[in-house]
Order: structure tokens, then C-alpha cells, then sequence
């Protein structure tokens, strides 16, 4: 299993807490506004993605043109790394494997900057001293994942501005930034506007985990970097983004606010009692803030959980971590019930 | 306008004749299954897209680990060119477009073999003296693009065994091959069976036109060659094929006999039509087999026809053809009806 979600081949699984989606489900209104649009199924999606953009203009206070749609955040992942085809790329370990993914496929060499555990895994100073001349490309993660902290808003400046010094690309990847409580406060879209720094600024959101809409496949990306966006686009397959997934966009951008209120309420009620249930049990517990939660124990909770019909994210795979490191979804609270009930009877 | 079906800048456009698809528009069992399949959303898509590789598997006679699916037949394109890079890539005169994005995406050279307007542009032997050592990839479509007559299946068996022979790789497009009396006598697929040619051939073809679900993006790939493929596989961006896709491709290829034999029909009176009425217009008309009428004439009735709400595909942009060049859909009677009073009026 390399990713999480990899739910297809285990048709017993009734729980999946290998995916980090949001608790509360698809907001009605984009699953009423696919029904109502599925005639959109017989026509060519926009190539530009035009009315989508649009709102996303509006929402992120960016100007259309520094947007680009793609097939999932995965598609501009890639797709920034064809355009780049950077020789080195700074990488923190651990780290999403989709970004591993990409490079592999682009041949870019991987040097990692190590997360430390006695610093809860969180992004530290130390980082500014990797940033050396024969890195051409790094990839930060805020909330990061599977971790779930968040960097420092003073010390993403200071990458941010550090990478566009020594002409170093950065891809700013929050998609989890959706379930933060001051989302606003620690997102580095702002240096968009700044123009030291956006030549090598690249912001990657996706409506996957924010919306709960993983099957829909819509990413997107943000940079003042208009040749960086045009490459992209020039190496993007054609009708990337399907009809459907621009409905579904549009949709979501319309959601209440309420949906979020109380994404996040649920997701802070539920974070403090998984987190305790789970401490309570002699499980070390790292501090994050996305919707997920990240721990490690030396008991092998994997496979008797697996029985159980309950699917979490062994996290023995990422670099830098070991088979002692796991990752749960913060879900509602009957389904954490759930997992925690089965646990205290595996860890008794 | 690169490709047929750019109507979403054009809110005027009420008939869409530039985009060749299956006129009888998406089978209602695809619509149905979407419909009820909507909580797919919520789901990663299957990577590995086993229900909808299994189906095909049994649909086409192949083995499941001989398809691989893709964001539309186009990502396949991207994808193949990306497994590949071959230095230079042998293209016909004109062909659909999508080609040269790809190559030129992953900066292959193109050679074009000119197919001639005194053959009807038609695939002839001449084609086989083309295929040069320095030759890394021939790119045909049967039945083609623009033109949309089909290769004698004789020579194109002549055209796979000569690739194979010389280590050429075959990509053979059949995107429109649903819409053949015989598609079955016309198909390379067989040549996946055939020792001597499969490992040099990939069979592309596409639910877009066949099933008029362009908006769902769904294509797939068919080859003996297990480690391009895989090779492409690896090269894919992550969940590339949406829960929606597959959800619409397996109900798809469930779809009542009756729609494609209605489908058949209902093309063969009205190619019929439309030729008829076109040739009674003083309009040179080329022979073709698929769900489009490709033609020529002096007259210059792309705008007049824009501006009554008419898009028809102008091929002034196809390397090989020149702004006297049209291809049209074939649609139902009634819409075709309005093309041919429309062009009456322009023509006279």
C-alpha cells in the first residue's frame, strides 16, 4: 500500500481512516449541483477552466492568469516537476510520496531534510541551511503530512524568501490548510503579491481533502510566475480537468460557511479526544493541526485493526519513519469511537 | 481555436458541429449509474482501476494487465511520449492535433508522411518507405482525423509487422472505431495476439466518442508490451482516472446493443444526407467511414456559419490541409437539416 485510501483491494474494510478527507462529507450542494449537471458529461470540459478560475480569482484574491486547474493536485505535482526537471530536489522526511512519485518520474534527485522527532517532527531553522545553490526545487508542506503541524508563518517568509534569492523553486503544497483554524494567517499565498518572492512561488491547493471529493479529481495552483504556468500548461494533458470536476469546483466555492464553522468546531472536539484516548492508552502522540492525527507506538496496531474491519495509515514507508509511526483521519465521533473501543482492546 | 468543441467562449453557438461524437448523446444507463454513483465521490479512485480493466479485459479479448486507463485517450498520448521520448516520430498530414502536443510536450521531431487529396487522403503502401531506423514512433488513426477513412486492414498489418521488424514503436489510434460497420475486421487489436508485432504496438481508443461522454474523460491503452505500460504507469499522475469515470465506463460497457446499432443507422442515412446535400452544393466531399464528413470548398463559410450559431470545425490549422478544408459531425436529422438550409443560404 503506498498511499492511503487503498480501500478498493479489502472489500471487509467498513472504517477508513487512512484518508485524511473531510469528516462532514460532500457539501450537499456540489453533490446537487453534479446531479443537475450531468449533461455536462457530453460536452468537451473548458480547456481553461474559465468560470472556475474565475471564482477562484475571486476567493484567493489572485488575478485568473496566476491559476491553473488541474487534474488533482497530483497532475501539478507532476507537472511542475516536468516543467522544472530540476536536478536536485529538497524534500523534508517524511513527507507526502505523491512528491517522490513525481520526481522519480522526472528523474530529479532527492536530498532530504530531516524532521526530528524530538521536535515533533515540525519544520525548524535548521531548513534555510539546505537551501544551497545545487537545489533547484523545494517542496514544503504546511499543515504537513502525515505529520498534520504547521510552519511557522515567520519562518515561510523566510524560505520563501530565501529560495527566490538563490533561484531556488518552491511548491508550497496546503492542502490540508483548509481544516486550520487561522487558515488565512499561515498561508503563503500573500507572497504572491510580493514580488521578491513570487517569481519562485508556487502555491498548490486541491478541493479533495477541504470538500471530501478525492473521486472528483481538482487541484490547482497559484504562482505570479506566468512562464512557469504557461510551461506547465503547455505539458498538461488536454481537457485535464473534466466537466464534472468544474461543476463540482463551482459548487464547493459556494458552500456556506457553515460547512467549514463546523468542520472545524467537529475537528477540535474530536482531535482533543482522540488525541487523549489515545495518550491514555500510552500512545506517544505528535501535536498537529490538520484533520488528522499522527502517533507512534511499538505496538503493532496495523494488522489487528486490519481484522477488525478498520483501516489506518501504517506510515513504515516514508523516509524517515518506521514501523512504529501511524496516521488516523479525525472522523465523527461515533466512527473515533469506534477505533479507539478496538484499540484498548489490542493494546490490552 | 486549436481543436472542434471550444464553444465556452461562444455563448451564441446552439448547434456544435465542430466536435464528433456519438450523436445520439450518452447512453442513459451511463447517465443512471453516475447519478447513483454520485457517493463515489467521496472515494480515492481505484489507481489500478480493477472493475473497469476486468470489464474491458472480457470486452476486448486481452489480458488486464495488457490495458491501462487514462484521463482521456489524450493522457495515454502524453503518456506513451513520455515513455518513450523518441528523437523523431513519424506523424500522416494532416492528423488530429493532440499528436504534436504530445511530441511536442516531450520535444520529440516530426516527420509527416503527406497523405495526398487524389487518394482522398487515404493511408497508401507509399507509407511503409517512411518507416526509416531513424523513425522511434508512428502515430496513426484509423479511421483518421480530420478525414475519417479507415486503414485496409491488410496494410495496416504490413505497417505493424514493418514497425516491429525495425524496433518501431506503433501507436494506433481508434478513438472513432465504434462508428465502423466492421470494426472488428478494421481493429490492430488482433496484432496484440500476434508475437511478432506486440511488442512494438499500443491500441489507443476512447469511451469519448463512442459513448458522447467527452466531459467524463476516459480512455485506455491496450499493448502486449508490459513493461511500456508499466513504464507509462509509472509516469501517470497519481488517481489520474476518476471514481466518476469509472463508475461511467463500466456502466457504459454495459450498454444495450441496440445503441450502437441505432447508432450505426442513424449515421449511414444521414453520412448519406449530408453528402448528398453537400455535393449539391458544388462542396468536393471526401469518402470517409466514421460519425464526421470531412470537406472542401472555395467558399468561405466558417464565419457566416459562426455567426448564424453554427460551429463547424475549420482544419486550417492541420499541417497538410488548408483553410478550403471543413470537417462537420454527423448529427441527428433535424440538426443536420439546419446545416444544410444554413449553408444553402451562404453558398448561394
Amino acid at each position: 500500500m503506498i498511499h492511503g485510501g487503498e480501500v478498493h483491494s479489502y472489500s471487509h474494510i467498513k472504517y477508513d481512516f487512512s484518508v485524511n478527507i473531510n469528516p462532514l462529507g460532500v457539501p450537499e450542494g456540489v453533490v446537487a449541483a453534479v446531479k443537475n449537471g450531468l449533461e455536462k458529461m457530453e460536452c468537451y470540459p473548458d480547456q481553461e477552466c474559465r468560470a472556475l478560475r474565475s471564482a477562484l480569482s475571486m476567493r484567493l484574491k489572485v488575478s485568473e492568469d496566476e491559476i491553473l486547474c488541474g487534474n488533482g493536485a497530483s497532475e501539478l505535482i507532476l507537472l511542475m516537476a516536468e516543467a522544472l526537471r530540476p536536478g536536485k530536489t529538497l524534500l523534508t522526511a517524511p513527507s507526502f510520496l505523491g512528491y517522490a512519485h513525481a520526481l522519480n518520474a522526472t528523474g530529479s534527485e532527492i536530498q532530504y531534510f530531516p524532521l526530528k522527532a524530538e521536535n515533533g517532527f515540525k519544520l525548524t531553522e535548521d531548513y534555510l541551511s539546505y537551501l544551497n545553490s545545487d537545489i533547484e526545487l523545494a517542496i514544503l508542506c504546511s499543515p504537513s503530512n502525515p505529520v498534520g503541524n504547521t510552519i511557522d508563518s515567520g519562518l515561510l517568509k523566510d524560505i520563501a524568501a530565501s529560495c527566490a534569492e538563490k533561484g531556488i523553486y518552491l511548491l508550497c503544497d496546503q492542502c490540508f490548510a483548509g481544516f486550520l483554524a487561522d487558515e488565512d494567517g499561515c498561508s503563503a499565498i500573500h507572497f504572491i503579491r510580493d514580488e521578491g518572492i513570487s517569481r519562485y512561488l508556487l502555491v498548490l491547493d486541491a478541493f479533495t481533502k477541504r470538500y471530501a471529493m478525492p473521486g472528483i479529481r481538482l487541484g490547482y495552483a497559484v504562482s505570479g510566475n506566468k512562464w512557469l504556468l504557461s510551461r506547465m500548461k503547455s505539458l498538461q494533458t488536454e481537457w485535464s480537468v473534466s466537466s464534472l470536476a468544474q461543476v463540482a469546483g463551482l459548487a464547493a466555492l459556494r458552500t456556506p460557511e457553515g460547512y467549514m464553522i463546523e468542520t472545524l468546531s467537529l475537528l477540535g472536539t474530536e482531535r482533543k479526544f482522540l488525541s487523549e484516548e489515545l495518550q491514555g492508552l500510552g500512545i506517544k502522540v505528535y501535536t498537529g493541526d490538520a484533520n488528522y492525527i499522527f502517533f507512534e507506538t511499538e505496538k503493532q496496531i496495523f494488522r489487528p485493526l486490519f481484522d477488525r474491519g478498520i483501516l489506518i495509515r501504517h506510515c513504515d514507508n516514508y523516509v524517515g519513519l518506521s514501523d512504529e509511526h501511524y496516521r488516523v483521519a479525525i472522523k465523527k465521533h461515533e466512527d473515533n469511537e469506534v477505533l479507539v473501543s478496538e484499540l484498548k482492546r489490542i493494546m490490552y
